[in-house]
């Protein structure tokens, strides 16, 4: 039996709490002798700040591209409002997204049924709902340089970032959306603003160019990004697959989540390139929601959707894909019992405390 | 009386269809001497460039210079797809926002109950829904330098927008949303990405300062703008004033408007500084809604978003706030008695065209 090296990030607030829940489902897994993983711990976010005045060290750096996988939680919190920039939780996500090349991010937006009334939706926008969002992580204007604050004087400031993207960095996103549509529905939406940004014109050239040499099997439709968020809120089973850059990715990927009424149960793979030489690709697999200070050491946060990361883990990165499928059944048979964590209760379900619910989804499978 | 001065752009697509109901209203309003204006058309986006190879001429701008206020209908649509990029449709827009100088741009979402049932949203989520979306519209990636595409050799080319803020950018349209919420519920989110972005950093510490200098009274909240665009969507009464930057402002108004099922019916307001000399400020008044190229032509335009916008001039240009009041319960009236335009119908209700329903409302003033 392969082992597979896994390095355990938690971060800060509900992160660690969510992350127990893993380690709870891999010593399992561990002992029962259903697979081999040899974890190692790091800390990331405010939790490294406080320990050693950086977001994440050159040392957790250094295990992260030794393991086979990240397994990553949340980061921040008001805490950490003065740190300084650099240092500041969010930084360390970033150069992990930065330096492992992790430059696709896939952020499913799935309605499960037993949950389709949290949404703000009504029932018929979002039942049965599984959309595929893609979004550029290792671009835009999250690195493009110059970013820089300057001081004019006279009281006044100049800020600059600058979004930036090459023909490669798109040719290789769109690639992964349209391989992804393939195995879905068949198709793809691409959106930016053409209209307003020379990014946005050389994204829908290249998107075109691809889609035309390699792809002309899979539909494949322009969207401007401000016409496409109104129309994941109006109607969003139109789309299968939407791939878009970093920054419009950030927020149409977290509208789309909250759709659903789902967020505590959606995970999310942030993907690098196939190294040619090992066949094996980088990658990262973290919730879709954040750090949640408020409700943070209470054990009332959803450790679904970092269980169900974990789950795309095991088949995207260590080919364990039957093992996925049964961690995502023993989720949906816990739901169906009527188990609900706060966020997602409703009437006539049980309420249970995070670790229940991890305890609950185990025992199951 | 006052001699006011319109230049009115209708645009393309839907734009012509609408502006004529504003027409028909100014023209009633001379006749029966309720008013007096003096209009002048002129041709902007797609219809520009098919007469005159530009989105706008400088003749037209001289106009819109002259003018007491721009009533500006929709621009775009396929079939100019295939011009050079600065003779887009879009850039006739952009050009008279950016030369007249309309930094503040006001977009209501307002959730009309006789068609909160039109909204994808749960009724109790949006019924009675009124926010008021302050979008920075002359800054930002729509206008920063360098804005360009390099060819790189190789089949490789690199496109570079920039996000760029100067403090006194971010001043004024903090003082428009400050001012703004003073007469509504008194609260303003502001909202920006400044866990990733120099301007955000910039955006938030300049909205922080203005607040504590001369609006400690109006209670403040800072957003992440991805979290505040699911906040939106989950429980979007939260909010009383947004205040954002020229792109997440074009995403977030947009979303706004589609969860209130009224997007044909909202209007909105983009103003200048108050010169000190006249005491007036430039101002050009568009419905939020597109040049729909679907439906152009067939007389199904709801032109009731063009003829609010028309209210909001005479509201905060013309100084006639009391016919704007009287416009608005025409409005409310006619929809009251069940008239409709097709994209709001529902059961039980008429179905009126574009003409139809400007007529209705005239006569209901
Ligand atoms: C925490 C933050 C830097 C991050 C981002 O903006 O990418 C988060 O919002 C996300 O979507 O993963
Ligand atoms: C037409 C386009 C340039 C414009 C924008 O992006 O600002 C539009 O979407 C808007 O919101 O007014």
């Amino acid at each position: 039996m392969a082992t597979h090296k896994l390095l355990l990030l938690p971060g800060d607030g509900i992160g660690t709490e969510v992350m127990a829940e893993v380690k709870r489902l891999i010593d399992w897994l561990n002992s029962a002798g259903i697979a081999k993983f040899e974890t190692e711990d790091g800390l990331v976010g405010g939790a490294s700040y406080d320990a050693d005045k950086v977001a994440i060290t050159d040392a957790t750096m250094a295990k992260a591209h030794a393991s086979d996988a990240v397994i990553f939680g949340a980061v921040g919190g008001p805490k950490w409002d003065g740190v300084p920039y650099d240092a500041r939780p969010e930084a360390g996500l970033l150069r992990l997204r930065k330096d492992l090349g992790l430059f696709a991010n896939l952020r499913p937006a799935v309605c499960y049924p037993a949950l389709a009334d949290a949404s703000s939706l009504k029932r018929e926008v979002v039942e049965g709902l599984d959309i595929m969002i893609v979004r550029e992580l290792t671009g835009g204007v999250y690195f493009g340089e110059p970013k820089t604050i300057t001081d004019l004087g006279n009281g006044q400031k100049r800020a600059v970032d600058t979004q930036l993207y090459e023909t490669y960095e798109i040719d290789r996103i769109a690639r992964v959306a349209f391989d992804l549509a393939r195995k879905r529905r068949n198709k793809v939406t691409s959106m930016e603003k053409r209209n307003v940004m020379k990014t946005g014109l050389l994204w829908n050239e290249v998107v075109t160019a691809v889609h035309k040499a390699d792809y002309a099997d899979v539909a494949l439709e322009h969207q401007l990004a401000d016409s496409g968020g109104m129309n994941l809120v109006k109607w969003p089973k139109q789309f299968d697959v939407i791939v878009t850059d970093n920054l419009f990715g950030d927020i149409l990927s977290d509208i789309a989540a909250m759709l659903t009424g789902s967020l505590g149960m959606l995970p999310s793979a942030s993907l690098g390139a196939v190294d040619a030489k090992t066949g094996k690709r980088k990658s990262m697999y973290e919730p879709v929601h954040g750090s949640a200070p408020d409700i943070a050491g209470k054990g009332l946060a959803n450790p679904v959707a970092m269980l169900a990361s974990f789950g795309m883990a095991l088949r995207y990165s260590l080919d364990m894909g039957d093992l996925a499928d049964k961690l995502d059944q023993a989720i949906a048979a816990v739901l169906a019992k009527g188990l609900r964590t706060a966020d997602i209760k409703s009437e006539g379900t049980t309420v249970v405390s995070t670790s229940q619910m991890g305890e609950a989804i185990l025992k199951e499978m």
